[in-house]
C-alpha cells in the first residue's frame, strides 16, 4: 500500500515533508526564462525547473505535492508538464501526491479517480497515474467511493479536505451542527470511508487535509481520528512554523506529512541563501526545514 | 456580461438547456473509434463526435457544458480535447461552461480562474477561456473571490456548488447548523458573492448548482435568492423530467438552464430513435427535452 511505503521512506529519510512544485513562470530563476514565451516554452521551463529540484532534494525529501492549478494554468501543455513532473519524480523514487482536490457525483468521480489513481477503461493505460490524489467532500460519500474504491484496487491513497488552511475556511468548516463542527463532522467521515483500507503502520489510505495554520484543530483531530494520516499544508509562506505542527503528529513522531511550496520553490531569494545556486538554495532550505519540524515532534 | 448573454441566447431559442458534453470511448458509435485505441487517438475521436453533435444542435440548443473529467480521464491529450471542444463550440456561438468544480485557497484559487476565466501572467495568453466555470464552495469566501474577481474584469461567470444532484448530497449539504441548512446557508454566500455583478436580467455572474432531483430545495432557492441564476444536473439519465425542473424558474419563466448529458449523448441507443442517425437522434431527443421543459414552466 502507497501509504505504508509513503511513512517507510518518511521514517527512512526521518523527514515527514513533501515539497509543493505549486511552481509558476515568475518563480523560474531568469536563466530558465525562454526567449519566447507561450504555453509550450512557459510549460517546458517549468518541467525542467521542476526536475532540477527534484534532483536537489530526490535523497532527502520522500515526497513532492503537484498542484495542478499552476499546471492548469499554461493550458493543455501545462497539463502535459504535470504529467512528466510527476514521471520524473516517480523515476527518482519520490511519492507523488496530485493535488487536485477533485470531487463529482458518482459516475464522474469514478472518471476522475481513473484519471489520477487508476486506468482509462478501453485505453488500458494511465492517464496520470499518481499515488496520491487530494479530494474535496462537499458532495458526501456516493461522491467519495469511487476513489477509495481505486484505492482498494491499486494500493493508492487519497486526502479528503477536512479543515484547510486559508484564512476564511471556518466560514462553513468551523459551523456547529448540533455539537460537533464540520470538520470535525467531515473528520468522522474520513475515518469511516478509510477503515478497511488500513496499513501496516496502523494508518489508512484515507488520509486528510488539515492546514498547519490551525495548529488546535489539528491537535484535536489528531486524538480523534487514530487511523488518519494527515497531509498539512501551510507551513511557511503561509505562516506557520514546526512549533504549529507538533499536535498534527501521534505519539511516535508519525501521522503527518507537512507541505512547503513557495519557501522551497523560492528559497534563492531569501536573504540568508544569498550566493547560493537556486537548486542548491531550496536543498538548505528543505533541511532547516526538517530540522525545525523535527525538533518539535521529538 | 456572459449572464446577460446566456439568458439572451435561451430566450431567443425558447430553450433552457444545455448538452452536457461527458463524452468518454464508451458512448462513440463504433465508426468513431480508432483502430488502434490510445490516448491520442481516443481524444481524437471524442472531438470529433463532440464537433458532430455541436453540427447537430447549435441552432437550437444555447449552450455545452463540457465535464473536465471525461476528458482527463484520457491524459493532457483529452485536456486538448477539452480545450478544442470549447474552441469549437464558441465558434458556433454556443455558450461554454466549464464543468471542473475547482476550488483551493486563494492564491491557488487565482491561477484555476486565470486558468479557466482569465488570462495567464507572462504568457498574456488564455488557457482555457471558458464562458462560466463550477467552482466547489468549501474552503469559504477567500476561495471564491479570485474567481468573482475574474468574473468582473472579464465579464464571464461562475456556478458555485449549492445542492449537488447525487444521492448522497445531503450527508453533509443538508445538515442543520442553527435553523438552516448547510445548503441555504451556502446559498446565502453565493448571492452575497454576486451581488455586485448583476447583470440586464437581474441575474448575477455568480450562479447557484442546484439538482434537478432536488425538486423542493430547488423551489425554496429559487424563492429565497432571486437573483442568483441556476445550473440544474441531473435531467435525464439521473431521473428528473421536466415536472421536477418547473420550481427551478421565476415567475417568467427565466432563472435556470437545465443539463442533459448521457440522454443526450447516447440518444442513438434509445429504441424510440431507431434508424436515426447519432446526430439526428441527439437532434430529436434535445427537441423533446426543450418540448418538456418548456411545457412545464409555462
Amino acid at each position: 500500500m502507497m501509504i505504508d511505503r509513503l511513512i517507510d521512506k518518511i521514517q527512512n529519510m526521518q523527514n515527514p515533508t513533501t515539497m509543493g512544485l505549486d511552481t509558476r513562470l515568475e518563480y523560474l530563476p531568469a536563466n530558465f526564462l525562454p526567449d519566447t514565451i507561450n504555453f509550450q516554452s512557459a510549460a517546458k521551463a517549468i518541467l525542467q525547473f521542476n526536475k532540477s529540484l527534484i534532483d536537489a532534494v530526490c535523497d532527502i525529501i520522500p515526497s513532492v505535492k503537484i498542484q495542478s492549478a499552476y499546471y492548469e494554468m499554461y493550458g493543455y501543455e501545462g497539463v502535459k508538464a504535470f504529467y512528466e513532473t510527476a514521471r520524473y519524480a516517480q523515476s527518482k523514487d519520490m511519492i507523488v501526491i496530485a493535488d487536485c482536490k477533485r470531487n463529482d457525483i458518482g459516475a464522474t468521480a469514478q472518471a476522475y479517480a481513473m484519471a489520477y489513481l487508476g486506468q482509462t477503461p478501453m485505453v488500458d493505460g494511465m492517464a496520470f497515474d499518481a499515488d496520491f490524489l487530494t479530494v474535496n467532500p462537499y458532495l458526501g460519500t456516493d461522491g467519495i467511493l469511487p476513489f477509495t474504491e481505486v484505492c482498494r484496487q491499486r494500493g493508492k491513497g487519497i486526502f479528503v479536505l477536512v479543515k484547510t488552511s486559508n484564512p476564511s475556511s471556518g466560514e462553513l468548516q468551523d459551523l456547529y451542527c448540533g455539537d460537533q463542527r464540520i470538520y470535525e463532522i467531515m473528520g468522522g467521515y474520513v475515518q469511516k470511508w478509510g477503515a478497511d483500507l488500513i496499513g501496516a503502520h496502523h494508518y489508512s489510505s484515507v488520509g486528510a487535509v488539515v492546514g498547519a495554520t490551525y495548529p488546535e484543530q489539528g491537535a484535536k483531530l489528531r486524538q480523534q481520528l487514530k487511523n488518519v494520516f494527515f497531509l498539512v499544508p501551510g507551513y511557511g509562506a503561509q505562516g506557520a512554523g514546526g512549533k504549529e505542527l507538533s499536535g498534527m503528529f501521534d505519539q511516535n513522531g508519525c501521522g503527518a506529512i507537512v507541505n512547503a511550496s513557495r519557501s522551497l520553490l523560492c528559497a534563492y531569494k531569501q536573504e540568508r541563501y544569498k550566493g547560493l545556486d537556486f537548486d542548491r538554495a531550496t536543498r538548505e532550505e528543505a533541511l532547516h526545514m526538517k530540522e525545525d519540524i523535527i525538533s518539535h515532534i521529538g
